[in-house]
Formats: structure tokens, sequence, C-alpha cells
């Protein structure tokens, strides 16, 4: 007998057959007494469909305009979903994002959730209905549609699990959990009972798609248990909650890794207060999110800054260092593709010495050379040539022992 | 200078392309100085593509959350045309069913408008922009969303019309106004410049769908004018309007047909008050709409009494009779498929004598048999078979004049 918010993503809801599933395993949920709300996305394939129609009638939709279409693919999933729910005799109701009462701001396609009113959504629990819940999507003060940016659901399952201060949040992917390393690239990974948020935060932003960042955020904000696991399976899944003394107990939880990685240095900027903030500023300004700063030792006056961007914003990011680096007298900018970043993450690191050393000893061992290291209180992250990435993820896996093989790593023993 | 209320249906939106031809179109009014408002309908093949999603997932989808569903395809209409006319230059906002203040019963999939507050649409004119509104659909006091049952965007137009004041409400169709008669059976069939509320409405129900029944009746109650012309063409249309002094000057304004109608006959009923009562009370329960009802002479007792259906409707009409046959102990009950209604319309019937005797005469001297007779003011209609039904159209057109070769019939000259 629990509250169980329930999310959904759009590969879950893929076709008629695959809503029906997700309907018998909520009525499921519902039948053993738990009170049930769930969220969903639309269904897979459907909002690029709406956004391919925006583009077929104007090069550049209005950003209103736009999430006005968008949305409407989740209010196809929830209705659906209500319909097929209520036909396994199982009480539903459907609710859009401004029924639901998630107000927003007026970024339009990257609204921010500013309050959830779910009165509605409760009213629909106590009387005994399953509440079904647009993802993605709310309504601004003046009554504006708006939607959250692509990945928003998990956001959306989050908020309403805080709003009606739920037992749980499960958020149902392709996935079984947060493994300790990808699967496709360690056979031995094994599947963590529990990361903490951080943990999950630091996976988050390192390539392991599981869950969202901001959602990671927002649940450790409001201490909202979350668990990650598969619609397709029985799998218990990974819960990510507080983090609490037995985490630290171990070093490391995971191994991640994110490819598509690109290095620029900025070479001969001169070395006074201010040039720095200048290149970033203008890096942040055309909304690139930049990663592994390393200034190097100055010379003569001037110093060399390299940092990492995703490989899709490498020209985007030249572009606008142009004017900067004019404007300062730089030499140059040179940038390097086809980079790895390979990162080990664990709530342990903070009160333990020596696994930066374990790392590039590791790493080392196997000739793999490190061409910039980025590090923070749970996490050690090291750039690499792409080539080597799988490799050294099966290196790392191994040294610190996480593999299904290995008890050292096991928190969950 | 003027308000207008322009009203596209789901061909005149079927495709990206037809979306932008829209855009023009009311790009280019705008430019004109009028202030312009535009009722849209889901894409052709739309809302039939959501509803076999939810028969994919329910054998019997619930009412309010197919109205959840089906509400989507406007949704995506407007916001691409205002995507469009935004592309264009054009200043464009598009708002849902609520957010354009539709209120409406709770009698989901086919909801009645309770009332229109268009305060939003009017700050959007006043502003200078298009206001782009959902047809077909609004909310409940409760906020629960409602559709207003198939061909309810017409109604959805002329009821913004009213609400704003508009001028003209301007219903943008596949075909080019109403016409004396159909022209793929009539050639020389001519185009009304003007016909009254009265006329449209029995014309709208007796199988000319250029404009839905319930629209006209609206339209009529809050003196709306309405514009029924294509969306694919320059033709002026034809005005519906209220009735004037020149329209009584003209006998018939068309002929109009309907096919695939049954007459069903009770035989044998007993001859006595409250019969009759009880055997149309059965069919009206069972939602079935009758017409042409005849009841013959009372012989030994008895009577026959004979009605026409649809011809979709038959079997489930003798359905809903069966019992109250048995409890008014009548004989049987027969039917006739594969029979034709052919009306003639007119405002000038109500002035003019001797319009039924032409019309029966000219059917008459092309030996069609008249099986049934129905009349109201301005209509007279006649139950023939199926396959006289194109004739006894041309016979009818030619009888009263209508043609575009005559001027008797002409209340435009």
């Amino acid at each position: 007998m629990a509250l169980i918010v329930k999310k959904f993503g759009g590969t879950s809801v893929g076709s008629p057959e695959r809503i029906k599933n997700v309907a018998r395993l909520v009525a499921a949920a519902q039948a053993k007494g738990n009170r049930v709300a769930v969220v969903v996305s639309a269904m897979s394939g459907e909002t690029d469909r709406l956004l391919k129609l925006s583009l077929e009638v104007a090069a550049k939709p209005d950003a209103r305009e736009q999430d006005m279409l968008v949305a409407t693919g989740e209010q196809v999933t929830i209705a659906l979903l209500a319909i097929a729910l209520r036909d396994l005799g199982c009480p539903a109701r459907s609710f859009t994002g401004w029924q639901a009462g998630f107000t927003t701001d007026t970024d339009f396609t990257r609204a921010r959730i500013r309050s959830v009113d779910a009165e509605r959504v409760i009213a629909a629990l106590d009387a005994g209905e399953v509440a079904v819940v647009a993802g993605f999507q709310g309504v601004t003060p003046e009554d504006e549609i708006t939607t959250l940016g692509r990945g928003g659901s998990d956001l959306t399952a989050v908020a309403l699990a805080a709003a009606i201060a739920a037992d749980c949040c499960d958020i149902y992917t392709d996935v079984d959990g947060v493994y300790t390393a990808d699967p496709n690239i360690v056979p031995d990974a094994r599947l963590l009972a529990r990361v903490s948020y951080e943990e999950m935060l630091e996976m988050a932003s390192l390539g392991a798609k599981v869950l969202q960042a901001r959602s990671v955020e927002y649940a450790a904000n409001y201490n909202v248990p979350v668990r990650v696991c598969s619609s397709f399976t029985d799998n218990p899944g990974t819960m990510v909650t507080k983090e609490d003394s037995s985490m630290e107990q171990v070093l490391v939880s995971g191994v991640t890794l994110s490819k598509n990685e690109s290095k620029i240095t900025v070479q001969g900027a001169p070395d006074r207060p201010g040039v720095a903030a200048q290149i970033f500023q203008a890096i942040a300004e055309a909304g690139i999110l930049v990663d592994l700063i390393v200034q190097n030792v100055s010379r003569e006056g001037t110093t060399d800054i390299t940092f990492t961007v995703l490989k899709g914003d490498s020209e985007r990011t030249r572009e606008a260092l142009a004017p900067v680096l004019a404007a300062v007298g730089a030499k140059g900018v040179v940038a390097a593709d086809n980079l790895a970043k390979i990162s080990i993450v664990g709530t342990g690191m903070r009160s333990h010495a020596g696994v930066a050393a374990k790392m590039f000893k590791a790493l080392a061992d196997e000739k793999i050379n490190i061409l910039s290291i980025g590090t923070s209180e749970i996490k050690i992250s090291c750039l690499i040539e792409s080539k080597y990435a799988e490799l050294a993820t099966r290196i790392l896996h191994e040294a610190f022992a996480l593999g299904s093989g290995s008890v050292a790593g096991d928190r969950d023993l």
C-alpha cells in the first residue's frame, strides 16, 4: 500500500500494443492496493513527426506555437493509456500539463517548472482512479502551453512525486537500471541496486543516459526516492536515493563513458586577469556547454587554455571564439576531435585517498595516454583517444573490481 | 476594413502545402486592413487516425478520454497555421478551445456550447494578430476537454463570430457555395448568391452537406451573416442571411436529394391514442432520426404507420420496434430500402400556392411514383425509388426554371 508515480518513456508507449502492456502493469500495481499516478511521454517518433510537419510550413517555427504543436504528443498518449486502463476495468483519468497543475515560466521549448498544484490529480487518486498525467508540458500563469524540453517527462514525474509526496517515483526505460558500466562494452557489468543522487547526477552528465540530470537535481532537492527500471522485464532496477553510510564504503560505483568529445585549445592567450572570463563568456552566450577546463603554465606572458565540448559543438565554438581571440590578441585556436571522456564515479571517493592514482596507473599500464583530467568530489574524468574508449572502460571496471564476479565493489551484499 | 471569422475544414488544411495556402489567403485578408480570426478543423484523416488508435487499445473507448484524444487534431492544425502565418510575416497566435473561452456542457463527444468568453481572442485581434482558434472543441466548467461532435468546427466559427460581433463568418469548403442542385447531377445548376437561414437549414437537413444544421440554427439565432465559399477558387460563394423581401419573390431556391433512405411500415397497429407515441418514443430512445411520417386510413380498428429513416438505421429501427410491436399488438413491420428523398426548398413557398401541385405533376409526367410526401413551410419532400433520383432532380430543376439558362428563379438579377 504505497503512493507511487510511474513514468513511461516514448519507447514504452510506442504502439497501441505497448500502451496495453503499460496499462496491464499499472492496473496490476493498482490492484495490489497502491495508489498510482502515471506520467507518459509522446509515443516514440511522434514528437519528431510533429516537428517535421512544422518545418514543412516554416523554416524557423515560432517557439510558442511549436510548444502548442508538440504538446499534443503527450496528450494523445495520456488519452490512449486512460482508455486502455478503463478497458481493463481500472478506473483512470487523464490530465494534460495544465490540468495537472504544472505552472512554468514562459521560456517556450525549455520552460522551467515554477510550481505544481496537483489538486485534481490528488482528487482522482482519492476517488480510486489512476491519474494519467502528460509529461514534458505545463502552462504559464497566462495560460500559455509550454514544454519542458527534451527528456522533460522524467522531470514531470519527479515533480509530481514531490507534489503529491509519493513514496517512490518509478522511471521505466528500455534498460534495467544503472549499471557499473555499459553492458555492451563490459559483459560482466553489474546492475546497481542503489546509487546516491550525487552519483546519478555525475553519471547523467557523463553520458549514462538513464536519467536526465535536471530530474535528478529536482529529486535530490525534494528528496524523492527514484527507481530506474525496465518496462520490459521484471528486474527491480536501481534506487536513486539520499547518500547513506553504506554507500561510503564503496570507492567507485561505476565507470561511464562519453564519446564524441572535442578538445579545443586557445593558443597564446595573454596571461592577464579577465582573458579566460572573456573566452568562456563568449562560449556560454552561444549556449555551448564546456567541460574539463585546463590552463597550462604561462610562458613569456602567454598561456594555452584547453577545454572540451561535445563534438557537434566544435565548429560553433570556434565561431563563437573568433571575435574574442582577435580582441584579446590570442595566437589561434586548434581543435582535436575523436576524443572520449572516461570517468569513474563514487560517493566513497570523498573519504578515500588514492583513487585517482589507481585510475591513472591502470590506464598507464595499458599505455593509454591521458590528454586532460577533470575532477569533482565524487568523480574523476580523463580525456583519452576515442579508439581506446572501450578498452579503458573494461580496464577501469576490472581495476576497481566492479564486475559481477567481484565482491569488493558490491554494496548490495 | 471588417472583422471577419474564416473557417477552414479538414480538406483545406489537409497537408503542410495546403496549410501554407490557407496562410497566404488569411494573410492577404489581414493585409487589406481586416481583422481576422480563423477557425480550423483537424487535418483530413487525422481524427479517423486517432479514433483508430483508440480502438486498438479498447473495444469501447471512454467518451471523456476520446475527447481528450481527438481534441489534439485541431490543436496540431492551429499551431501549424500560426507557424505558417508568422513565417509570412503575419503576426498570429493560436488558441485551443479552452484558451479561446468555449465553455460547453459535459456531454462528451457531442457537447453543446454554453458560452463563449472570447476575451483572449479579442486581445489578440486588438494587438494586430490573427487569432487562430481550434474548431470542434471546448471545456466544461470543471476544465474537462470536450468536443462538439462531427462537423462542430462550423459551429465553433459561427459561435466565435457571434461572440466577437464579426461582420461575417466565411466558411471555406471544397465546394463553391450553395447550388440550385448538385452540379454533378444537374450540369446547369447555378450557384446561389444568397439563401435565407431557413432555406439553408432545410437544405442542410435534406442532404446538401455544405453547412451543418446546428451551425445554421446558431447563425440564425445570433443573426451572424455566413458566407459559404471555396478555399480553392476565388468565387464569392453564397451568403446565408436573414430572409428579406427579395427572397420571397422566388418560389423555389433549390432541389436537394438524399439517397439512402429506408421506408419502414408498421402494419396493423391498433388505431387508438398513444400507440404512435409508443412507437416513436422507442425509436427516439435508440437515437434514430425519423422523417416523413404518414399514417394511413384506419380499417377494422387497425392502421398502418409509415415513416423513413436513413438506410444505415433500418435494422436498428426494426430491433428497437420489436418489443413495442409485441406490446401494442401490431401485426408486423416491413422495410423498403433503396429509396431517395427529393425536395424543393424556397422561402417563397410561404406566400405562393400551387408549388406542390407543380412538383407532383412534373414527377407524374415522367411516370415517377411518389411513395410518401412530407412538407414544411418552405419545403416539399417526396420519397421515390432510388433509381429515379437523378432524373427527378433534373426534372424539378427544369420545372422550376432554376438553371443558369433560366431567369425566372434568379433572385440575384
